[in-house]
């Protein structure tokens, strides 16, 4: 690896740089599990993409399952943090939920590899779980303070906020013969469209 | 084939029905790909639950992306006239589009693989475009009535409630840590939900 460090590299740094590796693994990961899927993903393959080699991969994550698993992890670790929940303004969470699935591909493509592949479950990961009820608990304070109505119940919410931000790009662009779907055209209409939408549900 | 034939079957039938045959393949091919997708399933295992073989696939349908197409499109079929557009009641639509895509999860799933694997775009069939046209101009006819608002667009329309009734089985059963994903628990309650949602976005 020594060989592809640039001029400036602390010299000091040992050729085995282990944060440095997994980092450079995961992106390979990346790339081939939102191209190929589970089934379809090659782990050489991922292994020359990261100079790196398979040994690592399963030192790291005991198998190729396993590196999916934290490849998951790692992209949903990101929009956690990047969109977090405002349950005073709902609409705007789902707009920002909305852009940050169409700038980012990759996610849903692997959410939807995952669940495809019956990689999905109640086994995942803790820290997962923990947003997710983070996220219902703060729709439940915003109804009991009134902010929010009650005419749907906060997992309700939850699932209609994102089948409209995340449904957008998914099942709609290719369900049921939309011929003229593909990328979305006009991001910043089809945002104020979802904002719009889930501020007329929850109004 | 003859040896499979119930008793009671004509006698005078041909030993090669290829009516009959094709719709065995296009069968075990449903299966086939609504688990493993395009790019794993196998053509000879299709042929094998068929009880035909892979020569008479390549026959009917040119290769394995012919074969994929002629599921699809049949499945689209299937659902276009289950549940054909009602622009008076949309939703009252949205509702039946949900019920069947609960119902039918091989037809989301067949969609969800196409999509991954890039086998969906502007080339898809002719009566899937029509289809696809036929509601936007249904809802369009809608507008100019006054009996659905102009607030958004047709095309719009059409991908809200896409998104609501589909997307409520995909990419929310999974998305952004749904840790309690999986079936729909309750489809009748989900059903009211995704109409009432349909109705508060259309008044």
């Amino acid at each position: 690896m020594s060989d592809s460090q640039p001029p400036d590299a602390p010299a000091a740094k040992p050729p085995h740089d282990s944060a440095a590796t997994k980092r450079r693994l995961l992106l390979a990961a990346t790339h081939e599990f939102t191209e190929r899927g589970i089934a379809g993903a090659r782990v050489d393959r991922i292994a020359l993409a990261a100079r790196s080699n398979k040994r690592l991969i399963y030192d790291y994550f005991v198998d190729k399952d396993g590196l999916f698993d934290a490849v998951m992890d790692a992209h949903i670790d990101l929009i956690v943090e990047a969109v977090p929940i405002d349950a005073a303004d709902l609409p705007g969470y789902a707009g920002r939920l909305f852009t940050y699935s169409v700038e980012h591909p990759e996610l849903v493509r692997l959410v939807t590899w995952a669940r495809l592949e019956h990689r999905l479950g109640p086994a995942s990961n803790a820290s997962r779980s923990e947003s997710y009820h983070r996220r219902l608990a703060a729709i439940e304070a915003a109804q009991l303070s009134g902010h929010v109505p009650t005419t749907f119940t906060p997992t309700q919410i939850v699932r209609l906020i994102e089948s409209l931000a995340v449904g957008w790009t998914t099942a709609t662009s290719a369900f049921l013969a939309d011929a003229e779907a593909g990328p979305v055209q006009d991001p910043e209409t089809y945002r104020e469209v979802v904002a719009e939408s889930v501020r007329r549900i929850l109004t």
